[in-house]
């Protein structure tokens, strides 16, 4: 699972949250293996190798452990070859469907070891490859890596969870030589869709600041000048989360205090963005998601209400 | 100018940029008027008054000036009577038209007088003051307060400025009672149109927040949780806001090491997005602007460039 798009776009990302002890545990545990060492793989084979796990690694065109291997990996010649030196399997390959490719034949190899499979899939397909597992009597964890290769094992780096317990708690030391580790429930689809949801918060915070970009460039502002004021203005903004969703969770958008939905009526800013000549789409956006609501005859309530203009489409 | 709606919103906002020596300061000078005693009206007089500025206060509905008389304020019984003590005169009324309609009958005593207007207004409206005030030898500044009232003359309080440098300068100190404050150009407009993209960003951030909330909500993550995860995952993804903006003033979305608009689909977010029952508005916006990019043939290049789908509309 994971996208690693969002990751791919910056360095230094974290979500913030750390549930490790890294640095006091003790090196050379091991056995591991990694199936598949491409950008991503290598580096999680490279981080274990440097840590002094027994790691045993495989790709299937060959080449790619060459590096490893003269770094202290075993490098095996075929997959179940690789999967035959025990303790956990690391999978990092393409996707899904390469996953089914390179694990089916191995399902019989694999029963009673713990797969770890932080191949970018969607929330469905990481759920199918549980059940898969959960067939062929293999513990499965899932993750979602938010990181770029090069993080991998340094301070940013964060892997999301999900699926067996016991994998998790037994091979956290093995996990956290990757970055911050968190779980987040048995449902193996629990961290993709984590992940994706973070993704899709990023994706749009971008086109926002953009947007604001945009809007001042015919002034003559340069977007790096607009770069420092909105970096430190949205970063305070985040602060207002934790109010939005205390209401949201609440479910009583009428709790006094919040700014209304009715005040927060964006016309003004669509009309300055109007007036530089910006297409409207990322404040429009939010004007409609707004307007859904006064529509519903809620405008005198909190501006947290557009919770439900997304989680109920029309 | 500033609509001061986002600042509403949650407490603590700051743009992160200080000019100021605010604490250094000798108290005491003055005077100085202020023309609008509401919520803002009535923080900014008070911090002036709190730091032994002697301070002319007036409203048009009496009553509202008895607080800060009290606390040692001079309260005049008309505008025109506020403005004949001299120094800057600060104005913070409601809207444009207010503006105008206490401003205009004392073109005549303002002549030569420097006016700080922290009125919410548009760009457009920013500029009509300012010649208004150009036509009448009146030295003009234009505010945005990006706080609300509680926060005035406390750390993260931030006001925008533009208009005359001159005026600027001369009162630094005195603005700097309220919070930051930052000067942003001549064009009197400037200061109005930072804050109108800085608010557009933010509104946009909430909405793709509240959309990743939305999106693992049916997997039983209640928005608090989300929020402790998304806040500092967004606050690590504006470190990203200065690489997009030198791709942007460099001009040329085709230098290496950006991840491409290609790779940037968010087909996988939006499917997710589908399968958990979520309005896919807010995606849906940010793919859309990538799509206008990869249409026009620029699929290779960097993920910024959806900067040029919103600064020329199709
Ligand atoms: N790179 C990142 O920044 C990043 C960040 C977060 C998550 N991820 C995720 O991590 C995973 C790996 O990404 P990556 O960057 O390492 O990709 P990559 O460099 O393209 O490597 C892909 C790997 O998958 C293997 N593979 C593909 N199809 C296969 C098949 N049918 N059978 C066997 N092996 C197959 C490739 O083997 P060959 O060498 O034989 O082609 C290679 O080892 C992806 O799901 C990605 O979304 C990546
Ligand atoms: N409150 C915030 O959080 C905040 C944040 C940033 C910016 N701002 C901006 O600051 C400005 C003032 O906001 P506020 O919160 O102080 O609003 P407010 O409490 O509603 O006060 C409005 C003020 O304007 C006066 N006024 C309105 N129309 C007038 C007219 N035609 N002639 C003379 N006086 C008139 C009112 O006088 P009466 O008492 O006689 O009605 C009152 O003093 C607005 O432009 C607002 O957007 C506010």
């Amino acid at each position: 699972m994971s996208t690693g798009k969002g990751a791919g776009t910056t360095t230094g990302t974290t979500t913030g949250t750390s549930t490790g002890t890294r640095a006091g545990k003790a090196a050379g545990e091991g056995p591991v293996t990694v199936l598949g060492l491409g950008a991503m793989g290598g580096a999680l084979a490279g981080a274990l190798v440097d840590a002094g796990y027994a790691t045993t690694v495989w790709n299937r065109s060959p080449g790619k452990a060459d590096g490893l291997v003269a770094r202290g990996a075993h490098g095996a010649a075929t997959a179940e070859e690789a999967v035959r030196s025990g303790g956990p399997v690391v999978v990092c390959l393409l996707d899904h469907a390469s996953v089914h490719e390179v694990l089916d034949p191995l399902a019989g190899d694999l029963a009673g070891r713990p797969v770890v499979n932080v191949t970018t899939t969607s929330p469905a397909q990481s759920r199918e490859l549980a059940a898969w597992a959960a067939a062929h009597g293999v513990a499965y964890l899932d993750g979602g890596v938010m990181a770029v290769p090069a993080m991998i094992g340094h301070p940013g780096a964060s892997v999301l969870y999900s699926g067996s317990p016991a994998v998790f708690e037994e091979h956290r030391a093995l996990l956290e030589r990757w970055g911050d580790a968190s779980w987040f429930g048995e449902d193996a689809g629990l961290a993709s869709l984590y992940d994706l949801a973070l993704l899709a918060g990023m994706y749009v915070m971008f086109a926002g600041f953009l947007h604001g970009a945009a809007m001042v460039a015919p002034a003559g502002v340069t977007a790096a000048e607009f770069a420092r004021r909105a970096a430190p203005w949205l970063t305070a903004m985040t602060a207002g989360f934790a109010g939005f969703a205390e209401v949201v969770d609440g479910g009583d958008y009428t709790v006094p205090g919040q700014q209304s939905l009715e005040f927060s009526d964006l016309g003004d800013i669509l009309a300055a963005g109007a007036e530089q000549g910006v297409a409207d789409d990322a404040v429009a956006m939010v004007q409609r998601l707004i307007g859904r609501q006064i529509d519903a005859g809620h405008g005198k309530e909190g501006f947290a209400r557009i919770f439900e203009s997304i989680r109920n489409p029309a």
